[in-house]
């Protein structure tokens, strides 16, 4: 497993299907796993902690509100660490956003947009693939497809004008 | 010693010492310490779980930005913690402020005002002297002292014009 | 009765019902009024002086848009008192935090999460346990029922995949 | 005397100037007096229900963060408020301006700009000449004032040019 | 006729029933009509410069997005104008709050609670009040009719629980 | 006189120059004056109305918080309006954003970055040269020099590293 | 063809028709296409450079989030492109309107309201006016028929109460 | 050279220096360069495409206002691409955060918070080292070494009272 997606709660699940999509399109193996920076602490520390091991290189991490779980894994981990802002609180996003992306001097978080799971394993996939020759391959054709999937909405575009 | 003042950073303590000047108006022991929540995780893990050992009863943390700090102790602890969003960041404190207050269901964090160490201190006495006769006495007759501020003031207001 | 529960509006009930959830978990005594500090001032100042009389040591003040309650309690009390901000205006809520975490010096609201009624239940609790070694020991219960209920899930996600 | 100017802080006075400007300008006698919806709730409410005894007939109050103040006195009378959000916070004022006009259904604030208290004493003003020919008349010079200031303004910057 | 309601689109019209409402509580009587700032701007001065004629000596002006509707009806009168900002937008009424409020030196806007029509029509009845000893002593019931409702709230509250 | 330069007061004139700096880079004559939505709403309409005699094609609006100018003009006018939201308020220009771009249906308003009055003067630009190609190849030109600029900005770096 | 209608993706169709709509009532022939700044570069950069050879003289680009749509275009070419911020995202636009309006010196944006793809439309044709006096005129009718709508509600208004 | 440091204007290298400070920490070569998405999209476009010829890994982009730098060059590489937004408008970098971060689907810019350029040089070493032993060694010091940073500025602290 190369990639663990972790999130703060069960309900984050639909959420974050985005990044198990993205790491399947890709084949990039994951694990996936439920757990809180505020409600346990100690399995994020042990589960962090013994990533490596399991052959974890970069850590994708879901959470609303005060959302401090990338944060949390950044603490113990010297893997980057790339954070989901999930929207759903009362200020839209905008309060996870902040405390996803606001981290403090030697402890990045990569945050990517709010609710942007599917562009965390995107961006997972791309960080694997510095290393990875037949990874970044595989991205180049993902790049074309994006481009091919945009001519035939043009296409379609001027056949219903 | 009853009240635990953290912050994340050395650079906190100016905007920290209102708490200090809070507990010491009120006669209340405390200690004061730096931690941070991303840099230091397993000191401030240890640091919370053996406080009620030092007679510990309520934590003022402060921090700026994406401020977990009072987050990560009340993750550590069932009494209950204070927080106090600094501003100094590019968004002015709200970030701090967000990150501080949003707390997930079960583990709350007390959130006073950005930069608003001294009530955190207040706040602290306050729940000490729920069960504290003489201290439930001594805010009385703090409430009394501020009317008394405002009195003068008003006075002073009435000569000039 | 340990708890004073005001919310400045009948239709503010169903927000604020997870302020009574958490108090029957701990089994912690509690009143609950509907007053306004804008449209019942005087009952606000009525009920908050006899409070103590009434054996109530912590406040829980519930409202919405320039949400005031939580602070006109405080004028008029030296208890403690937690806020929790209220959604439902336009703003989304962030009316209500700001009128009510941004206290000013001398009179703090222990302000909580936007309509984190709950968590103003559990603080109310925190409060009180700082004497009161039974209901200190229910809470080191309730976190370890937080992290079952996390790893209950967590064998959930897995049979899942 | 028909305004009462009233002030969360004596340190708000040279904010709240404008209000008094406004006032002198157009001979239309006031009061200013500090007082704080926080710290001293009795005082607010014996100095507004005694106001009409005074001849007060429009409050102006000025107060910043979970600005209070215009809400608090709103509750104790009948008569006109006009709120002004002072700036000063970390929020820049925002705090202030939520907690000033977000009011509930029955208890109106008429709020004006954040630090507008110039504005505050026009309005104030406009509201005595709807029953006050003589003032009306002097807010119709007033208005040919301001147009004569900015054709002034105008003939500089041609000069300029 | 006393009071003009204007507001900047037939759609507003559900929004600012509100005004009203209470107009009629009061029976204060009222015009209403639909003017734009923006898509017909002498129309609007027309109409604000012929309203002593038709004896109006308060305007109540709604509109959302860049509410510009209550300023521009200020500009042409010195008579007292509230504004009424308007949800509604992708910016929540955010945008339409801003617009109204923060109104430069001279020409105030008397702005209300976003969406808060029915507060509009009672802060220009209590305008109206400062010179109408019978509409003022209709506030006072008003204000205790409201102190019943909440009474009647707990009651109901108290049979609940 | 093709363009016509509009403020709100005469203290936005430093704020305003750089749309002058832009029409004089071009070679476009323009006329510049102070004139206010709120206090010489009369003036802006006259102004305005007789514009195209003067050979006015297009407008440049500045103003900051509630800024209505903008729009006031294009009330009055076919002609393309650009909006200058300035900075100066306790909002930080997020006011005036939003009072000049959020325009409704069929008034639009051009706008531009805060404080963006050099942009407004190029935007002018680039609606005048869309019919005269002699303008079209100067606007061709300063996207080469803004090259250019860059390119010694990256040589003058290498030197420095 | 006159107008170029860009999009970032075919599902902001809808939130554009209104451009069209605008386009089609003042007879302004249009293209219209589906491309992305962030997943089509190349082809934003082909279409925009070759738009001259299609007698393009005006873009019109609506994008969400971080819509770079219109300064991409911008980027590429001297003629005027008016931005469309949609709404969609977790930030309701207000992340549209900030990557759309505030750009840098030398490359403007003519920016609109959210979702305002109507008013592009009107922009745009304003822009080709100020060289095509048909054109002009019908801007004046147009002006007209939007009073007389007005005319017509007010009408209606009347007769429903 | 393994990072390529970019950047929108010369004007931002202050800013900017922090991804360079840490860099040179971890003695990872980089090449450092002003282009601007809006003003010099070619050479943004062919620095970016010819990247991994130099052996460029990994983009640090720095940008304020409408922040397109990043998402430009994640436009153009499959390589991943770190933002940083910049503060210095009016907005205080809240319009650069968001025109960085909110990426659409399927090219992700990992974000760090504002003006956080020397986290981004810690986040682009944390990717470099998931496929570099010697790196990610060092890492594991620099945690080590912010450790002993806190403890003596603890020891510092404890000196002090």
């Amino acid at each position: 497993m190369s990639v663990s997606i972790l999130m703060g709660s069960a309900s984050d699940l639909t959420k974050m299907e985005g990044a198990v999509t993205a790491l399947k399109e890709f084949e990039v193996p994951y694990e996936i796993a439920v757990m809180s920076a505020h409600r346990t602490p100690d399995v994020v520390q042990a589960h962090v902690k013994t990533a490596p091991e399991r052959g974890i290189r970069v850590f994708i991490c879901g959470a609303g509100m005060a959302a401090h779980l990338a944060g949390a894994v950044s603490a113990h981990t010297h893997l980057p660490v790339i954070g989901v802002p999930l929207s759903g609180s009362a200020l839209g996003g905008m309060d996870a956003l902040y405390a996803t992306v606001q981290m403090p001097k030697g402890v990045p978080v990569a945050t990517v947009a709010i609710d942007g799971a599917y562009n965390a394993g995107v961006l997972a996939v791309q960080m694997l693939a510095t290393a990875d020759a037949g990874l970044a391959e595989k991205l180049v054709q993902y790049k074309k497809s994006m481009q091919d999937a945009i001519a035939a909405a043009n296409q379609k575009l001027r056949e219903q004008i």
